[in-house]
């Protein structure tokens, strides 16, 4: 891990939280050549693709409804219960997001008020890779499934044998998605952004992905097709003091770690000798771990501040805005209380990043490189968009004509004050 | 206006509901360059496009607050008493959509819950031009007061004068702004975006402009700033029967059609006669108006339409996703319950869009073209970001530990599995 820095001048903030450098994004011309190509030859085109780019030949995209339901009979059932109690905590944690507004009586014969309706079409993009993410598709399955979306889509690579994997498939069916597709990669952006004859067009492509699928996403969101957030390497940040345990703290930034080469995490401390304990804990704890290899790369971006003064560490905390923050510090309610900028937060030693990944409730698809200072993570509203309505009396209008015409004249807009002054003329 | 189109087919609504031809977007070259330059020169950059381009020598960008303060002097008691009567309606309609989220209890020790957090600075971009749309102010600035984000700014461009309209500084002075800069164009975003030494960085901008604001604002939320909506011309659908009053129905769609020649208006009508009656009473009411050029030009992109069926009539309004969408038609709940995509909704013959622009407390902010089938206009949440939460106890992470190990080993993290283990290692 790299050398500690003792209470970083505010000056040198802006250089230290700068996140590793992203992957270099694909280039935009290709990318704008797959999706002209998407939008002319439609299904062709992205059999064409992922012949070139994933070497396989496929003849359906579109998996029947057997291939869905039959996966669980593949999966263990520890595995299949472990899964099932994810879905219902996430779904009882995004179900308490619902809101209903009322109804406003802004004045006599003025009512106001939003509905939130939800998203037609949506496209959740899952990626392949050795590791199945399917944890993924409940973060993402579960508030569509109760914003009551009128149609959720997947599309996900294949394996080599053009198998998606049962865990997959599987929590596709908890979500009650019926419409799962194989394909990958900016052709499979491509396809839910413009449509093609198998796929549908869709109105917001949520997902993470690969340097392609995210400038994909980009050039999607650039027409016409909304997404759920910019995307960058994982983070996560600590906060420690002398009490927090060592063991617990190493154990949450390997966590991180391991979610590939360009994460980072990010130690805070009020305490010297503490981060001593945590380096030499990260070093006794990485020696068991699989993704070892992964995680020392990891490890050469981390970040072990120090600060004497808790305030100094809150400000830095909410200048660094991390992705996923967990407090192991004693003075939890002062760190609690204090944030603002952040994804998710963990608060207490018995709160790990895992159990958000997987299975407390909260979502894990979350802002990272600072975006957490004016985006939020995925939650239920991401798949609902809000529509405001008024209705208003003959009296109502009556009652605030003579102020729309005086604003409507001050804006020089003169057929906004005559729709009010037609409306009482036969009265004058 | 256009010629009528009778019960068109669902294979012709995409060519029908294109909109108007954008004005073309900015070169992005020139406006990276503009980005660049203020990165680079800061407030220097600033005086030198302001010149270039507004031919404007400014000394100073920032107003004083007793130039803010005294610009009430200069106003008529009646047009101020508007102003405040609309920033109520609107304080009080946005109040409205606080939302306080509940702690919930996932499980026995597993506590989950989100907090909204202002975002902590935000700015304000209001255009100049002939006439001063201090309204905007209201719309942005209010729902920025009531979150109680840290900084708002507004950046607006001044007149030969170097004077900023007095209804645009008192309607600032109601919302609390006090950093007002005489600055416009892409300039002022790109020193929003980036900060200069005068004007600070921002987390989102928001308000409209023309292209050269427009491709601004896009590049900035490619680069880390985030941004209110994608803008387009504003656009109004009116759906109308055999019982609409055709002078109120003409009268809206002049008020639509005078805010540029690139603004749609749509009229929708289960009655044939309807639509004749309503283009004669046009023609009458445009002769009055003063923005009748304007208005004509806006005309040539009108678009009128016929439904036997009010099913029919329905399913195209939620395929175009009007920005504005009036109910003149006598059967004002269905076509209430069957809208799905459209930015505001203006129910019954006293619900002008006028109303909703100004005063009756409603967001004028609103997704064009299309937008409206993802996006949301702009609301309370849009001055929010939203961080989830989490405090699990010793007790109910042990009664999660298994599932959390077998579920991050079926993704082959194993660093997840050991955060879970380490935790209760001492105790097996």
């Amino acid at each position: 891990m790299n050398k500690i820095i003792f209470n970083p001048d505010k000056s040198s903030w802006a250089t230290l939280t700068q996140r590793p450098k992203n992957k270099a994004l694909a280039d935009k011309k290709f990318i704008s050549n797959i999706f002209n190509e998407v939008k002319k030859n439609g299904d062709l085109a992205l059999e064409k693709y992922t012949y070139k780019y994933d070497g396989l030949k496929l003849k359906e995209f579109k998996l029947s409804q057997s291939q869905i339901k039959k996966s669980k009979n593949n999966l263990n059932n520890k595995l299949k219960e472990s899964i099932i109690k994810a879905y219902k905590n996430i779904r009882k944690f995004h179900q308490s997001q619902k809101v209903e507004y009322k109804k406003i009586l802004i004045q006599d014969g003025v009512k106001c008020w939003i509905e939130s309706k939800p998203i037609s079409k949506v496209g959740l993009y899952i990626p392949g890779g050795t590791a199945p993410l399917f944890s993924s598709v409940l973060m993402m399955g579960v508030p569509a499934q109760i914003a009551n979306c009128d149609k959720v889509i997947i599309c996900t690579p294949p394996n080599q044998n053009l198998h998606i994997q049962d865990e997959i498939l599987f929590a596709a069916e908890l979500c009650g998605i019926e419409d799962i597709y194989t394909i990958g990669g900016a052709q499979a952006i491509a396809a839910m952004a413009v449509g093609t004859e198998t796929i549908p067009k869709v109105e917001k492509i949520f997902g993470p992905g690969n340097q392609y699928v995210t400038e994909s996403k980009i050039y999607a969101s650039l027409n016409g097709c909304a997404i759920d957030l910019p995307a960058g390497p994982s983070e996560l940040l600590v906060v420690v003091d002398k009490n927090s345990n060592s063991k617990y703290v190493a154990a949450d930034l390997l966590s991180q770690a391991e979610h590939g080469a360009d994460s980072q995490v990010v130690l805070v401390s009020l305490s010297k000798n503490k981060i001593e304990d945590v380096i030499k804990e990260v070093d006794k704890q990485i020696k068991n771990l699989s993704r070892r290899k992964i995680i020392k790369r990891s490890l050469e971006n981390s970040l072990l501040v120090y600060f004497d003064s808790k305030n100094d560490a809150a400000n830095f905390i909410n200048y660094y805005a991390p992705e996923h923050y967990i407090i192991h510090a004693i003075e939890e309610d002062f760190f609690v209380s204090s944030i603002v900028n952040a994804g998710s937060v963990f608060i207490g030693q018995f709160s790990p990043e895992s159990a958000g990944d997987y299975i407390s409730g909260t979502n894990h698809v979350l802002p990272t490189n600072g975006f957490a200072k004016q985006y939020s993570g995925v939650n239920l509203d991401s798949f609902y968009k809000k529509i405001s309505f008024q209705k208003i009396s003959k009296k109502g209008l009556m009652d605030l004509s003579e102020n729309i015409k005086i604003l409507a004249k001050a804006e020089k807009l003169d057929a906004h004050a005559n729709a009010v002054s037609v409306r009482f003329k036969d009265e004058n």
